[in-house]
This record gives C-alpha cells, structure tokens and sequence, in this order.
C-alpha cells in the first residue's frame, strides 16, 4: 500500500506523462483533470491508468497531442466541434464553454463532436454543466463491444448516455451516468486473467451463444442490461453519435488501449437545457419534491451519492495509486 | 372474429365517440388520429381500447375536452406548450408545427410540454418529426408504478423513450420506442384476470419483494428493465418531463384510466435536432452504413420492423376490432 498523493500533485504528474509524450500543455492539463476527476471518484478504471494507453497513443500520432478542436456555430442553437483527431476531453470543454455562452438566449443546444477519442467518465461532462446551472444530457459511442439483438458481431460500442440537473441552493449537481452493457468489459477481462467463470447472462461467445467462460466472452461480445429494450438503446445512442455527428461507428473504431492503427475517430453528443424558462420557473422546486420523496424510502439512495463522499474523502485525504502504476507514471514522465 | 374496419372509418368512429363525449373536433380528429395510428401498428393496448376511458374522463371533466394549447417561445430554440389540462396529442402536434419551423435556423428544438395527459404510443410523435427530415427525441413521464432502486413505493411511471430519424431515400423512418419498465403492466392485469402466476423479476409486491403472484403485483411495483441502470433511466425521465416542464411527478399524477379525481397534469419532452449541419452532410450515410451493418448479421431486425408490416397490412385491409370493444365504442358514439 503507497501512500495517497493529492488531486494536484496526481494532475501535474498525469499532465508531465502527457506532455512528454508530445501532448501540447493545454490539451495534457484537460485530459489530466478529467482522469483525476474519476479516481478521486472512485472510477479507476476511467482515471490515470488510462494514461500509459493514452502517452502511447500520442507516441504513436493514434492521437494528435497538438490538435485544437474547431467549434463551428451551425444554427442558433446548434455546435459542430471536430476533435481533429485528438484527446476528447479539450473538445468537450470547448464545446461546453461555446455552448453555455449560446443557451441563455437559445434555450436548448446542442454540441456534435466529431473525429473524437475516449469520453472518459461521461458524468464529468454533464456535471459541469449542471455546475453552471443547466441540464446536461451527453451521449458517446465507443469501439464495438455489443451485438445487435439477435446477432453475434460486436457492432455497437457500450455507449454510455450520461444526465445531469442542478438543485436548489447549494448542493452539488446530480448525476446520472451509465454504460448501456449489463457490465463492464473489464470485470470479463480481470475473471480471464484469473481464470474463473462469469455469470451467464454477461455475455455471448463468437457464435452468439451464451456463455460463462470469459475466455470466450471476450472473443465474442458483452451483452447489454435491459435485453432487447437495452440493445435498441444503444443503437439510439449509436445513432446519436455516430451517424450524427458523421463519425466512426463501434465497427469501424480503432481501440481505446492500442497505439496501433489509425485514429478511432467516434463522436459524442452534448445536449444543455435551460430549465427555467421551460418549466415556469418550477424546476428547482419540482427536482425537490422528486428527490425528497425517493429519500423519504428506506433503502434508497441518490444516484452519485457514493461517488462524491468518495470525492470529499479524495479532496481531503488524495488518492491511493497501486505502486505499480505509479511506478509506470513516473518512468512515462522521465522518459526512462 | 368481427370483420375488418378501414383505417378511416375507424378514425371517424373514434372521432365521434370523442365529439360526443364533449371533446372539441379537432381535439378529437388530433386524439383518433393518433389512437388509430396505434391500432395500425399492432399496438392495440394504446389503440382505440383507450377510448372508453378518455370519453369518461371528458365528460367528468378531467380531461378538458375544449382545451387550446399554448404555445409560448421561451429561447430561440425552446418552446413551452401549455396542454391546458386537456388531451396530450393536440398539444404535441402544436409543439411539433411549431419546432420544425423553428428548426432550419436553430438546429435543435426543445419543447417542454406541461399539464397534460397520456402520451400515447410514444414513437407516434417522433416519427412524425423524423418523416419531416429531422431526428425526434421524446420523453413522458406517467402515473406511478416503478419504485426508486431499493424502494417500494411506485414513485415513477414507466416512463417511455421514443427516438426516429429520417433514412435515406424513400425509406420510412427507423423508429425507436421503448417503456422503462421490464415488462407492461398490462401483462399483469391480464395474468391476474386470469388468476395466472407472473414470472419473478416482472415486478415486486407491496412490501418491495420480488413476488410472483399477478395481484400482489398490482398492488406493489413493477420492476425496471435492466435493473438498477434501468432505475437510474427512469429518474432521468422523470425529470426530464416532470421537473423539466414544471408538472407532476408520477406519484402525484391520477390515473390515465378512470374518470375520477382530478386531470393527471403529467409532462412530455420533445427534442427535434436537424442532422444536415451537426453530421457535415455525413448523416444519411452514416445511419445507411450503421443499418446495413446490422440487417448483414442473420437473426437481426431493425426496430419496428413488425410495426411496419402490420400497418401496411392494416392500411390495406383494415383492422379488426374485438367485438366487445366495438360495441362499446358504437353505445359511446350514440350515447345510448
């Protein structure tokens, strides 16, 4: 067990990595604040070990450390952001602070980012929309992992759809965020590595069957939660991203974790909401009573509770980062 | 077996069933057209089978039969609709009229629809918006019957999603329409009608226990697909529709079905985004390659699929209407 190193310590090093890689200083500090956003969140698998995959991966010029995304108005409402090829995180904040500049007068707008790169934890998104006072809707898609119903090719990424509201006075934003597989890929990787079986109803193997051997599962493709309704969901978000933004589909995109290849080039949709006007003023009041009646049930907790008591412990205390990561981090940033 | 109705002397029926009841004609053409639309397309449990009850709540005067919808611009791409406490569907054709001509110059269009009834089937709105070229998001909320993940008390409705977008050529829209619960909560009216046991994991009974006994069902939740994700989805409607339009939550809405107490003032969402601009004219393209991908996969169809041949059937032929049903509808319209 290594000692906890702080928020800002953990965001300089992430950066340096990035830097040295030939990431250019802007581009390494967003993408630094968003992976150390998720593990002070207790989403490691979306926080700073991603960066060995991501230093690689400017390395290789998989992703364009110097790219500046283009952000281009398209109607009163509406934003066309090309990533260029490089990390997702500076476009994003491109788009949200052009987009949060439009909404007071729009109302509603919309942001279609494409030619992009991972979207990270996608509640990092809307819950800095929602810091500003607005609704934040995002959707991504990613490389193909799930098979349209009935099929056995994975297609279709597992496209997270992410919200986000503000509440009244000041309590933090709620935050809804989840990936449209029944589990996430990695949980079949780790039962690989281990050598155990996964429950049925994870996943199907190459032929489209269902199996408990993760071997065969990650040679085949991950189910998604809800069955049928589920699948039909991520052809939505698929087609939301994708095809909206005229971006790659899941079976067209390069992987998240390989240097190799050409850029995966998928697209992510932002969609910010004004809720005043709309709802007359009610929103706060209305968001109260909905949550306030789901806490009066025993058993129930907000959706984020966990992650931001984990947040303030992280804040106060920094995080832990196995020693073997950190020992890959440090000879990143070394260049040893 | 009673012999087939066309389409239009269905419509008329209905139409006129309504008028009598105290509706206004063109709220009545606006209702029929739609429930009709249902009937169609094999979705018969939002067909004319509603109409009894939509008469009933008419001439209680739960639903305001002469109700003018108002619609208020709030932002340069936000609509406000005002269902005045009468049927939904007036209320959304005024919102969709009004969105699509607002759309060329926005880009996106968000109509937040407050104090209104039941949503119908919910695609019925969204490929109306996408056979006009645009893709149609849209979200209603509905009386209680799902309970917060960990809870037992049905806080939510079953909330639907509903997506369409326009494909190339003269090809019909793909339509996507989904409710958030695991199954419908008809299928547990008809099993304990029935005295018919349900399988586990349809719903839980009063208490929060998973139940397989169709009356205790009915009396306690239904469950939501895909489990605690799906849970998370249906507060993400609700308060996209309840909170966002300023309206009542499901736990605060009156039924859809009976004529007493007063109007249900729930809330519905609509989102129209133009996909030529956000896509760099990559849109029809890319929805092409996405769908073709999926149709070369046996096994696989595309949603709404049977939809589309049961209303090619049904614009041929006429649909067949239970006898009972009939009767009913035919005593309605006479007032007999």
């Amino acid at each position: 067990m290594s000692a906890p190193i702080s928020l800002a310590d953990l965001t300089d090093l992430a950066s340096a990595v990035l830097e040295r890689a030939g990431t250019a200083p802007a581009a390494a500090r967003s993408v630094a604040a968003a992976l150390v956003a998720a593990d002070a969140d207790g989403l490691a698998s979306h926080g700073v070990s991603r960066l060995p995959a991501y230093a690689d991966q400017v390395a290789s010029g998989k992703v364009a450390g110097h790219a500046v995304p283009q952000v281009e108005r398209v109607g009163a409402a509406a934003l066309r952001v090309d990533a260029a090829d490089g990390f997702a995180f500076p476009a994003v904040d491109s788009a949200i602070a052009e987009a949060l500049a439009m909404l007071p007068t729009a109302g509603v707008v919309t942001a279609a980012i494409a030619n992009s790169h991972h979207f990270g934890a996608a509640g990092y998104a809307v819950e800095r929309i929602a810091a500003k006072g607005a609704i934040g809707l995002a959707f991504s898609n990613s490389p193909g992992a799930i098979a349209p119903w009935g099929g056995s090719k994975p297609l279709f990424g597992t496209n997270p759809i992410a919200f986000a509201c503000p509440r009244a006075g000041d309590q933090p934003p709620l935050v809804i965020d989840l990936s449209l597989s029944l589990v996430a890929r990695g949980k079949v990787m780790v039962a690989a590595q281990k050598g155990e079986a996964i429950p049925e109803g994870w996943a199907l193997d190459a032929e489209g069957h269902p199996t408990t051997d993760a071997k065969a599962a990650l040679a085949g493709t991950m189910l998604p939660m809800g069955g049928a309704k589920g699948a039909a969901l991520v052809l939505m978000v698929e087609l939301l991203t994708a095809a909206l933004t005229g971006s790659n589909a899941g079976f067209e995109a390069s992987s998240f974790f390989t240097a190799d290849g050409p850029p995966p080039r998928i697209g992510q949709l932002l969609v910010l909401i004004n809720p005043g006007p709309l709802s007359a003023n009610r929103f706060a009041e209305r968001v109260e009573t909905i949550l306030t009646a789901m806490l009066a049930e025993p058993g129930v907790r907000l959706p984020g509770s966990r992650r931001l008591s984990l947040r303030a412990k992280a804040e106060a205390e920094g995080v832990t980062i196995p020693p073997a990561l950190m020992t890959t981090l440090l000879r990143y940033r070394d260049g040893a």
